[in-house]
C-alpha cells in the first residue's frame, strides 16, 4: 500500500479520533518528520511495555534512529520487535469561551512497523545524515567516526509506509450558545526557537550556520 | 517506594544507558512535567503497542490525562492497562569537533504504571486544573463544563512513582585527542517561545495573561 492512501478500516495505522485531523500523503508525513530532532520510540521488551524519546532523522522513506550497541532499546528493536514511533510538534495552545473546547494546535505523525538494521556499509552515509539534521555543513567541519565509534554503533530504520500523520490548525470551535459569550477566545501560537548560541572555546572560527543559529532564526518549524 | 531514592537494579523504571544523566528525587521530575504541555502515552492493546501524543498536566503527586469516553486510548488504559509515558523538553544541540561526539541537551522523565479513573466527584476541579495548565487564571474568564460535557469526558490519573528524569545539560565532550581540532564546538540552546496571540474576534478585551503571551515571555520552560 501506498502511504498516500487511505488506510483500510482495521489497519493499525487509521487514525480513530477526530479523523478530519487524519492525513495519509508522503509529503505531509515527511514534512512533519522533517520539523523535528526526537521521537518517542514504543515497543514491549516481554516485560513491559517501553517509550523512550531519541533523536531521529529522516532519508528517503526511511526514519532512522540509533544508539550505542549495548543499549536495551537497539538490541530490541534489532531483534525486529514491532514499535510505534511517534513525532509531534506542539504549535499553539486553543483558547476558546467553553473550558470544554480548548485544544492545542499540533502536528504529529504516528508510525507502525518493525525496524531494520542498517548494514556496515550503508552506516558512514547515513550517520552523516544525522550530523547534517543536527546542522547542515557539519559534516565538513568536524571528524568523521572512525572505524571503532562505527562498529559501536547500531543504526535503525524504519519505514515511513504505515505512517499517519494528525494536524490542528484552527481556532476555537465553540458551540453555537457560547460564541457571544463575553470572553476573549483565539490562538496562542508557539514554536521552537534557536537561542544565541554558546562556545566551548574561542579559538575557532563560528560557522555561518552557527551565526545563523544565534541570530534566532526559526528552526525545523 | 518514595521517588527519589534510587530504584533497586530490577527496577523498571531504572536508568540504564548514560545514567549519570539520571534523577530520582520528586523535585526534578516534577519540573520537568511542569514544564510540559505534551506527554506520549504508550500502552499494548492487545494486538500492537501504541504510542499517542496528548495533553497533560500535574496535580500534586499524578499526571493526568484526559480524553473522550469513545476514545480507545481512554479505554485501554481506564481499564488498567500497563502504560509508560514519557515527556521530553529538547533544550539544545550539542556540537562536539567529531561527529561520534554530538549530543543534544534534553530533560524528560518516563513513567510507568497503571492509570485510575478519576471519579465524577474529582472530575470537575482536576479538569479545571488543566485549564489553569493551559492559562493561568483562565478558569475564570470561560464557561465551566456542564453535566453533559463532564460525563461524555473521561480522565485519567497516573501515579508519579515509578518515574525516572533524565538531564543532560552541558556542553560537548571530545576526547582528549579531538580537543584541540580547528573547528567551532558549543552548544545550539533551543526553547519552546511564545508567539504573538491571534484573537478570534476582536469584541472581548483581551486577558492580562495573553497579552503576556504575546510578549513573547518563555513558557513553561
Amino acid at each position: 500500500m501506498k502511504p498516500d492512501s487511505p488506510p483500510s478500516a482495521n489497519a493499525r495505522h487509521r487514525v480513530h479520533r477526530a479523523a478530519d485531523r487524519a492525513h495519509y500523503d508522503r509529503d505531509t508525513i515527511h514534512g512533519i518528520v522533517d520539523a523535528a530532532y526526537v521521537c518517542h520510540v514504543s515497543w514491549h521488551d516481554g516485560d513491559n511495555v517501553l517509550c523512550i524519546p531519541t533523536a531521529c532523522w529522516r532519508v528517503d522513506d526511511h526514519l532512522y534512529i540509533h544508539g550505542s550497541n549495548g543499549s536495551r532499546m537497539m538490541q530490541s528493536l534489532a531483534g525486529g520487535t514491532q514499535a510505534c514511533v511517534a513525532i509531534t510538534l506542539l504549535d499553539g495552545l486553543v483558547l476558546a469561551k467553553s473550558a470544554f473546547a480548548h485544544s492545542m494546535n499540533y502536528r504529529s505523525v504516528v508510525i507502525h512497523g518493525q525496524f531494520s538494521t542498517v548494514c556496515a556499509e550503508d552506516k558512514p552515509a547515513v550517520l552523516a545524515g544525522l550530523v547534517e539534521w543536527i546542522l547542515p555543513g557539519r559534516t565538513q567541519d568536524v571528524r568523521a567516526a572512525d572505524a571503532n565509534e562505527l562498529l559501536a554503533t547500531t543504526v535503525l530504520a524504519l519505514p515511513l509506509t504505515e505512517a499517519a500523520a494528525k494536524i490542528r490548525n484552527w481556532g476555537p470551535r465553540d458551540k453555537e450558545a457560547d460564541v457571544d459569550l463575553p470572553c476573549w477566545s483565539g490562538v496562542l501560537p508557539m514554536q521552537m526557537q534557536a537561542m544565541p548560541s554558546k562556545a566551548l572555546d574561542a579559538s575557532c572560527s563560528t560557522p555561518e550556520a552557527v551565526d545563523h543559529w544565534s541570530r534566532g532564526a526559526v528552526i525545523r518549524n
